[in-house]
């Protein structure tokens, strides 16, 4: 573990760079300042580059456009690998038809049409349709009645045995300086445990999440683990995952860990990233220790 | 562990009485049928009879009245004991003043107001009032906002260290033969892992509850736990909190527990109550094992 | 939460004072220096106190002699209450007969042999005897085979559907300034997991702990919880419970939770207690903050 | 989910077939009678296999010798996929130098030598060595004194911030028709809850171990995922982990679940296979539902 000032000197050793969304290229404010520098370096440098998110509410285009809309036209479709995917990916392999229950907004229940199914939000669950139900996801936080919804989520698994995918495994994020909103990775936990039944997790510290950009990366050419280092704010989800899928891995103080507490938190947790920097912005000047 | 063709034979073997509310004495569909005939059985033989109940939507004289409208006149105030009690007696004796903040109906805020304090609904929590709460509640699952109010309950942790407690535990309660609702406990859970503090829980099977029962008993004369046996339809509530205390307890299968499954869940629990009995109506005819 | 320079002016405020024994009283390297002033002050002032301890591996009157040898003769047995003592009620009440099968040193299994019953290593349980064993009992990590005898407990689990005990819930216990050794609270917590079952737990923070001692003070007198207040160096046993079962607390120093991180922890937890106070000395000089 | 009378008619509709071991090919009794068939079968049909085993004990081409030992030559090193791989994957591209301390058989070592570091027994740590331990893995349950070097563990975990690895997950294993033993995950899970920090699981139903494979097979001749299917006898592993990753599954009642029990067991995990066959011997005749 080592601190570096300059978070250009630890990307000139990689020929892949994986960022973690919130908390490292942008925050509920917009971008991170300086962070489109970054960018342009690693488009001068020819260095590939993946946004690693467990952002399920929109699909990579329309993730893509948020960033373009924030003045960061190189975050395109492409280069952005969310748990959204993971879970279409899913569905193809292991939903062979009927209706794919969601709790989520319209724009989340894309992944599902995706994959070619029939996308059904929970409120619209019936005595009609409930034996057609084969999958249920949750997607977000938003777009849906939490008392009327929720509680028709409980009563449709204790109904039917299908499998049920958590898209968002984050419990909660940032939506001011000062609050946070309940993520649908905290309500699907909470509907896991009344049931009794085990969901199925795509998202960061996963590694099924870290597997589907290295298999992305290698559609193109060949890679070694070696080549690419993940670039996080959280230690357990960020850095425990991209630690555990073998990769070197940058913790940044621009997000979810802040200076004063960093090393009490990776010495209570366990979890050490490789560096530890300011921020992903490549020009920031070096701070004391 | 005995199964007992009547329920009579085991009552009489005891000087006091524990019920549990739901599933023994009530169903969502009102009476258990026949429950009547056990309470005048109780009164004319002098003997002492509690509802030990995890409900804290109401006070005791207004679960009272409920009875009395569903024809059930020997369950009076002073016969119930809940979870909300406790909470009131915590209140009275841990918090000095300011607001208590609660989630739950305006009649759950009862035991707070019952306290000597301020109960403020969570919704109504703002900047001008939110550094004089001293509790958070977690009384019922209906009366407010989920989607606003469990977000703002997540905010109000994070800005205050106060004591948060949950006054019923229970995670789901039936509301059909088919369905069931998330209670309160549920959406507790949730919250206080999303925080990451320890909250404090009121209800069955923590003894506090049957310790609570037990002295109220001993205002009026001496008392054994050997007099006493607790009578309830959920293992993991009623029978392991009464065995835990060190009282005989009696499983009916009117409720959650369901004859086809009792064998099973109790090996695969290890929880065993004293008796086991198809419900709690005394003239109620054998049955076959 | 009031810093205190003095623990006189706290104890001064109240009738009958309860301590934890480790980190309070004594240390693994003997009494907590200036401790038998503290006992002096309570006897002089004809204040109630108790010991009020997760240890369940010595009976009371061997508790106390330690007390004695370390030159403390104020801490007589009847100023004890340990989790074993609620073991040994719990076997009293609920085991009818037959052995009660046990984890720890021969010392601990005198708790069983008080409530009647025939105390048998689970190192002594075989094909002859395994059909008349009608509890387990975790009372020490020591005095045991790990290797053998862990297993042995997880295979008598599967076989019998019996009430388990855990008599001392902390999963570790400090043996020298920087080691700790793993405390029976741990190895039960183990195989609870592995076999699935439901275990029952005595031991502060379960109200059970504290209100035998309570029980224990009203037969002699009436008391209320007002005149109580319960002295302790860790925040989710000693302060919890004692917060939960209506108690005013106090942190100590001197034990589990250090001066430099009492805030965070506070902050952390949710767990506040009434006082900090640098230990219980009676007339320890000021700290400043 | 649908039973299926002939292992032989689902393996047909697959080229590539991932068997568990335990309970699907062997058990503590040696081979799983008739199992030499089905993989003559597979070689005459020049299908390809893999045994994916969350066994670390040994390294595989021990755990292939046991198979040959058994009479079962098409099992040879190269066919098997084990959690102790992915720690030596781990351990190549993540830990640098200095010792690896262990917990398990000397044979189990083998992996740590394996990445070109020093193999440590825990029980070798002292005041010379322990600032140059840089992870520490739980290999086997075997082959170490559990009082003494349990708790060694948990002290180098107090001072040193490494990453910890647990090589196999599973909790418990038989031993015999009706007894288990405790198994080095469940060791681990007792230390981690201990020390608080958080471990590195690998093996199934970590999707880690399922991508581990599915390269190895990448490395000679592209492949779907719909040409794969995993057989395994444990629901939250086995099939779990196969469905996660996107594979069809199948149940065999030839280990841990029994038949009598195998709907009641997918219904309240929630945890569905694509079939349910006796066994994995490719001629057993059929059964009635």
């Amino acid at each position: 573990m080592r601190y570096v000032d300059n978070f250009k000197s630890v990307i000139d050793q990689y020929n892949i760079i994986f960022f973690d969304a919130f908390g490292v290229v942008k925050t509920y404010q917009g971008l991170v300042p300086g962070i489109e520098k970054t960018f342009a370096y690693l488009q001068q440098q020819k260095k590939d580059y993946y946004i690693v998110t467990n952002d399920a509410s929109r699909s990579p285009a329309q993730l893509a456009e948020t960033y373009h809309k924030l003045g960061l036209p190189a975050i395109t479709a492409d280069h952005i690998i969310s748990s959204g995917m993971l879970t279409k990916e899913y569905l193809t392999l292991k939903v062979q038809g009927g209706f794919v229950a969601y709790l989520g907004t319209d724009e989340s229940g894309h992944y599902i049409e995706g994959a070619g199914l029939q996308a059904l939000p929970v409120s619209q669950i019936d005595d009609s349709n409930i034996d057609k139900v084969n999958a249920l996801i949750f997607l977000d936080d938003e777009g849906f009645d939490w008392f009327n919804d929720l509680n028709k989520a409980v009563n449709l698994l204790r109904k039917r045995t299908i499998p049920v995918i958590i898209a968002n495994t984050d419990h909660a994020y940032p939506t001011t300086v000062k609050d946070v909103s309940i993520a649908v990775g905290g309500l699907a936990m909470m509907i896991e445990k009344i049931v009794g039944k085990e969901f199925i997790r795509f998202g960061k510290p996963d590694s099924q999440m870290f597997m589907f950009a290295y298999d992305r990366i290698r559609e193109h050419r060949p890679v070694s683990k070696k080549e690419i280092v993940m670039v996080g704010d959280t230690l357990h989800t960020d850095i425990l995952g991209g630690n555990k899928f073998g990769l070197d891995t940058v913790l940044v103080l621009s997000g979810n860990t802040q200076e004063h507490e960093v090393e009490t938190r990776i010495r209570s947790t366990g979890i050490a990233p490789t560096y530890i920097c300011q921020s992903a912005v490549v020009d920031l000047g070096g701070f004391d220790f």
